[in-house]
């Protein structure tokens, strides 16, 4: 059985609800063209992909399935509201990849109060729901990342979003982790698939999260701020000036800590 | 004489000619609505206030007046494109306060070129250009620049942005340097006489520049990070989920080098 398979199992058992690993903030959105942006971030468990980097494989190696509750949409947002003080806030999904979940009735239940959304996922699954989130960051994983790429995935989650004509589906951007030159002709492939949508780069941080036995020591700051400092040199050599670079910055606030 | 007369006075010893202290990169813009986007710096030089952390003194204070060059509209596009290698890129014009120079020729030229603008400016002095521009950042100084708010000259640049109607102006923005509570205050006061333009605060560096001599010790980069990590708190205490909280992230990339 495969990884994905073994999700789509889980949620035959739980019909209807979203595994979830993590529901925190409100905080600010660390990376991608939201960056500095108010948000609360839904986290949810599982994932169809197993990047040799990946920083929150709490969400991700079924090892912690057991942390991943099944809540309805109404259980969530009840939570969201909880820690917004029943304020409207933009809700950030991530994962894990989101998009293996259920959550269309939770953007619809959200917006109706007012509530705005994003989604982080790599665009290797596309779901009709795509079409109603306000903000949709794909982030297709480099060579470095250790995983396949969908080209014909990654269109169809674009499409998705698209469904209901370009002016009104969510604002989409290719976010890319960057690690090396191979990685940065990755996004570049890529990018040109796209032409028109806003793309950003971002140097990956290989430091894996707690409980990796590596998170603990901490981040290695000054390699990801020298992997931007490459990053921004590279832009500018190869001329990309309509391409955003942007770093994790998060990692830099508050290292690899969970809930911030 | 006033700083803001003398300046007045040199504008008229080289009539249309823009006052230059540097013009650099392509690098990216590292704060504000626009941070990651590629770009290259025209720095003005002169300036009609003094804030009491000032990291730019060497476009502001009049001791360094003959480091700052006068130059033709031409001659400063022909400069930003020997930099580009011809190619279209957003430009940035900052200062000192890039509002008391002649600046509409530039942009008129420029966007002819397919070049795109932006400026910082802290909004004391409006211009009829302010509605050729893309992107218009006011940054208000507060309390702790020990420099006095005019409301009225705020709101007459937001007007001479928005003179051809609000859909073909600059995307405005109101970026609010933070450093304790009075500076927050300050920014609340000021963002809700001006409800629906989007707003920014950045953790205040309050490390000079050199050639201060405090600026040759380097940044306390912790100290504005825990800045930061503050005004996340406050943003989230107060449900203030319309305002982005970034950072001057090229102060963490680069210190408070020059030309980058």
């Amino acid at each position: 059985m495969t990884v994905l398979d073994r999700n789509l199992a889980d949620m035959s058992e739980t019909r209807g609800k979203i595994r979830i690993s993590e529901i925190f903030g409100p905080t600010v959105q660390g990376e991608g063209a939201l960056i500095g942006v108010p948000t609360v971030f839904v986290r949810t468990g599982g994932c169809d992909f197993r990047c040799s980097w990946c920083d929150t494989l709490y969400a991700v190696d079924p090892a912690f399935r057991a942390d991943w509750k099944p809540m309805s949409a109404a259980e969530v947002l009840d939570e969201v509201k909880k820690l917004s003080g029943g304020q409207p806030i933009l809700i950030t999904l991530s994962g894990g990849n989101p998009a293996i979940q259920p959550l269309g009735s939770l953007i619809a239940m959200g917006k109706e109060e007012g509530f705005t959304f994003a989604i982080e996922t790599q665009g290797s699954i596309a779901k009709d729901w795509f079409a109603d989130l306000n903000f949709l960051t794909l982030s297709p994983k480099p060579p470095s990342s250790s995983t396949s790429f969908d080209k014909d995935a990654l269109a169809a989650c674009i499409d998705a979003a698209q469904a209901n004509a370009m002016l009104d589906g969510p604002a989409i951007t290719l976010k890319f982790p960057v690690r090396d030159e191979a990685d940065l002709m990755f996004a570049d492939y890529v990018r040109k698939l796209h032409i028109g949508i806003p793309v950003c780069l971002q140097p990956v941080n290989t430091t894996p999260a707690e409980p990796h036995p590596d998170g603990a020591d901490g981040v290695d700051i000054e390699g990801l701020t020298e992997r931007y400092r490459w990053l921004v040199d590279e832009v500018a050599k190869r001329k990309w000036f309509d391409v955003r670079v942007l770093p994790q910055w998060h990692v830099h606030v508050w290292g690899n800590l969970r809930g911030v």
